[in-house]
């Protein structure tokens, strides 16, 4: 087991790149898509299922964790990847997205947050050094930097102010990382700066010169639309450094996710198989079903016969149907397993195309059987599994 | 794979029995314990997890599959088995006794019973022969006469007339049951006369002269306690013929249980490991435990460090109080799990020591671990899993 934290890219098709990341706790196949376990726990799913799946890392909330069960608790009590049965590397964020999008009466300074508790109404302060210190407490693999990001849309002067925010934050962070962190830890910085290529090119430069461990973009899938993402990776991405791992926060949809890694990113995380699996929609190879659709009422086919997943092959949609419509734990159950193996399988996909040098016809396939919504289209701004 | 339903007692220890019960789907080792399966389901399991777990047999609830989706549209999709992905034995209700506590408006004459459904207050009827009828689409393999259930306390009037009205009914069941069903299948008797012998007895002697399958014990775990149900089983099991399967219907408790088991019962039902499991209670070898309670908070241990099943195994107490406290699938995830299989694995202790002749040690032990309260008093009358 390595002691450190790596990064190599293996294959290129295009911008396209497959490699891995390697981290004390186990290496990471890019591109990766990341389980969120936002309460410690992918909503109504074993931790041993995530894993069979072909998952190699999920995603913490410091947010949520830190308010509870609290991040002295976690760590009394062994730590995140004790507490919640997984042995495999954990990211976590910042906490600085979900203070923004779920708590009550904040206030933003220079030297952080200010917040109440949306479960409780206490009173918090988040700074830069305090999610540093919490994601360490939780040990987290990899750890994300404070940041301030904005909601969409918003002024070229509110971005502009976030992300200088942001940098700030982001210089802070490292250095409390150096002080808190245990070796084979890994910092990410997040680049910021709206749809305003200038402003993210501003903020990749400052970002770079800090030298963090791998870079995210932030601040996207938040309502700008499918194309103006794109867009802004198209002109962000080429910025990075090639060496480095690179994040795209809270994305996406399948389309999302392959206009993405066409662009160069490497990592995703997103609420949406869970989620929508919660609600009943269900993620195959042929496109999106709503299995609460009458529909589906007497529907004898599995989600997809072809899944090598339990749960998308062995039962009816008339059975889920019939599960969503009594309010049985089975039906998220069931579709959070087969759309979590639908995210992996399609990872798995498109890293086996990146290294046969496919990637572009897999992608038009992806692009087929999901046309072109951003994952903010399509659950709304807030994605935090609350 | 045998095509008739046989039953075979092989090891006896006092009055204790244990054996198996042959039916065209397989084998059911007696004495067993049938998880539920309302709606289709055993709540908040995968049907692989329960099968793991030794469960040879489920129950099914005729009240709420006729209700939704429906009996003829189970049969229309290949049957009950098929539609929730359990191809071993499923023993059916009459769903009479959900009638009397679910639905409303309910009138009872000697034709059957008229209610209106608790979901959309449609008008139902339910006769003898309907319910053998719903249980033949179904497709169960062992099926129980329609009967009325008396509530506790009742008058010993009020239950001659219902264990009357019972045998009416039971012999209109048989006469259902020959015409509908498929060969292999069985129908039990149900023995009614509340905590009365002399009506206990009257039921047993005539339903034993229509010559069953099976025989159950009906009307108990309502309310009258545990010294009481054992005394009713005291004078009524003696008189059921000693080669036929014999169920006690909804019970119980560990300590029920073994207490039931000494008086010659082969079979078992009840909501509790998963129902308690959801409002987290955990059933262990030392007793139970209630994982809401605060002083598990930063309690490390696992649930039961001996425990076979990784949910009682694998976890802290600490965090299983966090997923319940955050509302997390996960909890009842586990706790149905981990209850599940401490019930089968207490069926097997039980069998095991039977073919010992060490069954008195063992209901000494489960008795210490749980003292003498049924299932009634302590999970409410009402037993059905809503």
């Amino acid at each position: 087991m390595t002691q450190s934290f790596s990064f190599v890219v293996k294959h290129r098709d295009g911008a396209a790149r497959t490699g891995a990341i390697s981290t004390p706790r186990g290496t990471i196949r890019t591109p990766a898509f990341m389980p969120v376990g936002t309460a410690a726990t992918v909503k109504a799913m074993y931790p041993d299922q995530v894993r069979a799946l072909g998952a190699d890392i999920v995603l913490g909330n410091t947010y949520h964790l830190m308010l509870r069960p609290g991040a002295e608790r976690i760590a009394m009590l062994g730590g995140l990847h004790k507490f919640m049965n997984w042995p495999h590397p954990i990211l976590t964020d910042s906490g600085g997205f979900q203070v923004m999008s779920l708590s009550r009466l904040r206030t933003v300074t220079d030297k952080g947050v200010t917040f109440r508790s949306h479960i409780d109404g206490a009173l918090y302060d988040l700074t830069p050094e305090r999610s540093i210190e919490v994601q360490n407490l939780l040990g987290a693999d990899i750890q994300m930097q404070f940041d301030e990001c904005t909601a969409f849309p918003a002024s070229r002067e509110e971005c502009e102010r976030a992300m200088a925010l942001s940098l700030r934050w982001g210089e802070r962070s490292l250095s409390a990382f150096k002080s808190f962190a245990a070796p084979g830890r890994a910092l990410f910085g997040i680049v910021q700066g709206g749809i305003y290529p200038a402003l993210r090119a501003q903020s990749a430069e400052a970002l770079i010169s800090m030298d963090f461990d791998g870079y995210a973009v932030g601040g996207l899938a938040v309502g700008e639309g499918q194309p103006l993402m794109l867009e802004t990776l198209q002109s962000a991405v080429p910025l990075l450094p090639s060496n480095k791992p690179r994040y795209l926060m809270g994305v996406g949809t399948p389309s999302d996710i392959v206009g993405a890694v066409e662009r160069g990113i490497d990592m995703f995380d997103c609420v949406m198989p869970t989620r929508s699996g919660r609600h009943g929609q269900a993620f195959t190879w042929g496109g999106k079903l709503n299995m609460r659709n009458a529909a589906h009422i007497e529907d004898m086919q599995p989600i997809d016969a072809n899944s090598a997943c339990p749960a998308a092959r062995d039962y009816s949609r008339a059975y889920v149907h019939h599960l969503f419509r009594a309010g049985e734990y089975l039906a998220p159950m069931l579709l959070s397993w087969a759309n979590t193996h639908f995210y992996q399988d399609l990872m798995a996909a498109i890293r086996a195309s990146i290294a046969e040098g496919t990637f572009a016809e897999l992608a038009s396939r992806v692009r087929a059987a999901y046309p072109s919504a951003t994952v903010a289209e399509e659950a709304g701004p807030a994605l935090s599994e609350v």
